[in-house]
């Protein structure tokens, strides 16, 4: 059997196809999905998960032609128990059939056997939940990583491993400084060397990191320290990440990140489908806006960048 | 309502009635079944998550009156999809109703809404898996125990967060070194901070730590600089781990810990049974031997610590 592309290819191709370096978050919650879908479910855990799963297939018609790949967060569905789990798989497939890159947002870390079960459960076969990449934890070290591994080399799969991430309390472990570097400068190290065999022809390994938009001095350094690092920046718009702050992750391409966007983009929906347009729709123009706001930032920037410099 | 008893509380009594400071670990995987269960079940994960169920069962029923608490390792059961995740919540069930503390052994690591969703999908509620306890990761900080707190205060359960885990790659991250300590005992000290609230009247927090059992040394120093901090102790046996190296890390009436046993007691199922044996018998004579290895340990260090000192 021949082995499938390379993740990190996979990324960098689809990123400059569509002029958008965007994995767009479906993190589907009851106030996301319009006023009458979330009223007609009720408490239903079982009327839930299908309404996510109406509303991620509408958000995914939506973002057809805009962005790359989907990031979906597997703690709501898993929420919801079984109809959850089983709407969560689904709505991967879905999201695969449309063409998308999906990342399953799982952020597992375990060790032995129990991380190989892990990708068993994640990575396709007969469990269903099949993602092209998943998002793992760096804590326990190599050993949650390597049984990943091969899967991702052989079927040309990917992992992003938490690095530093956008919310409040990262700091807590991430910025603790050991032998003069920040702990996540260590774990990106690591995460680099972890994922060493599994570069692509763009130079970029299918082993990438998490960095947080909202922290954009922390991600501009691990950029600069690690140029084909492939990373996933969460923390774009509601969580405070501006355009400016993630475009100088990006290459001379304006490739080699993906960032995530869940709010910003599906907030657009309830208030379209509640005044009786449609939320697919306003999903789209959302994307549309988010992918114009990089590229205007990135034009900006090099505008600066080529223009006359005083010292 | 009446809040329920405190965690910590719950497990020091439940090991100090049953004098065994054990949580048995219940990971079932094909080469545990008996030969016969193992092959019915061939590839179909409808099969052999019903025969995980039974192994549970059995399993459970021989550790009545042994151990105070069971660990399940849910990856194992995520592995096998739906019929899986459904076995893992009904083990679960099974477990309590016996009497037994249930750990979760999950590693979840998220943050804001997505951990609050996985707090709901895990302790109860109607999504199935109702746990006693979980295992959580530190490497976000204090948002990804903050949505578990409220839970532990009101329902009387737990969450063990990994601080020095068993496993060989465990030194890559958590023993850099930072401020002259090693980042474990910074998580350490974290740990015992965000639980302060959730202290019960043994003094223990229902915020307790992983601290493997295969890094004595590590574990001693945890031990002597968090005297009251309960700690759930995995790689006792099959990863190498020996009496003598836990019982430094139990308090003065043998309490404080949770050693962490699924292979060693688990192997003694499958001889048993392709002998037609009862593996549930054997099941009760292993965790029973586990019991005792750990008091004549106990006894043994008290002997000697009791003893005249030479300098």
């Amino acid at each position: 059997m021949m082995a499938k592309q390379n993740f990190a290819d996979r990324v960098i191709a689809r990123t400059l196809e569509l002029a958008s370096p965007i994995a767009a978050g479906i993190d589907p919650r009851p106030d996301l999905l319009s006023s009458r879908a979330a009223a007609a479910a009720g408490g239903s855990h079982v009327r839930l998960a299908r309404a996510y799963e109406r509303f991620a297939l509408d958000v995914l018609d939506g973002l057809v032609g805009v962005v790359p790949a989907v990031k979906v967060q597997i703690a709501f569905y898993e929420a919801l128990g079984l109809p959850g789990v089983a709407a969560y798989a689904r709505t991967l497939r879905a999201a695969k059939e449309r063409g998308f890159l999906v990342i399953g947002d799982v952020k597992r870390g375990d060790i032995g056997p129990s991380s190989q079960a892990y990708a068993d459960a994640h990575f396709g076969a007969a469990a269903g939940a099949d993602a092209d990449a998943l998002t793992v934890s760096p804590y326990l070290g190599r050993d949650t990583i390597a049984p990943f591994l091969v899967r991702c080399r052989e079927e040309g799969r990917g992992l992003f491993a938490l690095v530093r991430t956008s919310n409040p309390s990262a700091p807590e472990v991430q910025d603790l400084v050991a032998g003069g570097r920040p702990i996540y400068e260590h774990v990106a190290g690591l995460v680099e060397e972890w994922g060493r065999d599994l570069r692509g022809a763009e130079g970029y390994s299918s082993l990438g990191a998490v960095v947080g938009a909202t922290y954009p001095e922390e991600l501009a350094a691990i950029r600069s320290r690690h140029p084909r690092l492939l990373i996933l920046v969460p923390g774009y718009g509601a969580q405070g990440g501006t355009a400016m702050d993630v475009v100088a992750a990006l290459d001379a391409r304006a490739a080699g990140i993906l960032v995530a966007s869940s709010r910003g983009i599906l907030r657009a929906y309830r208030a379209a489908e509640d005044r009786g347009a449609s939320g697919r729709d306003a999903v789209h123009a959302a994307a549309l806006e988010m992918r114009d706001q990089i590229r205007a930032a990135w034009d900006a920037r090099r505008r600066a960048e080529g223009g006359p410099r005083e010292a």
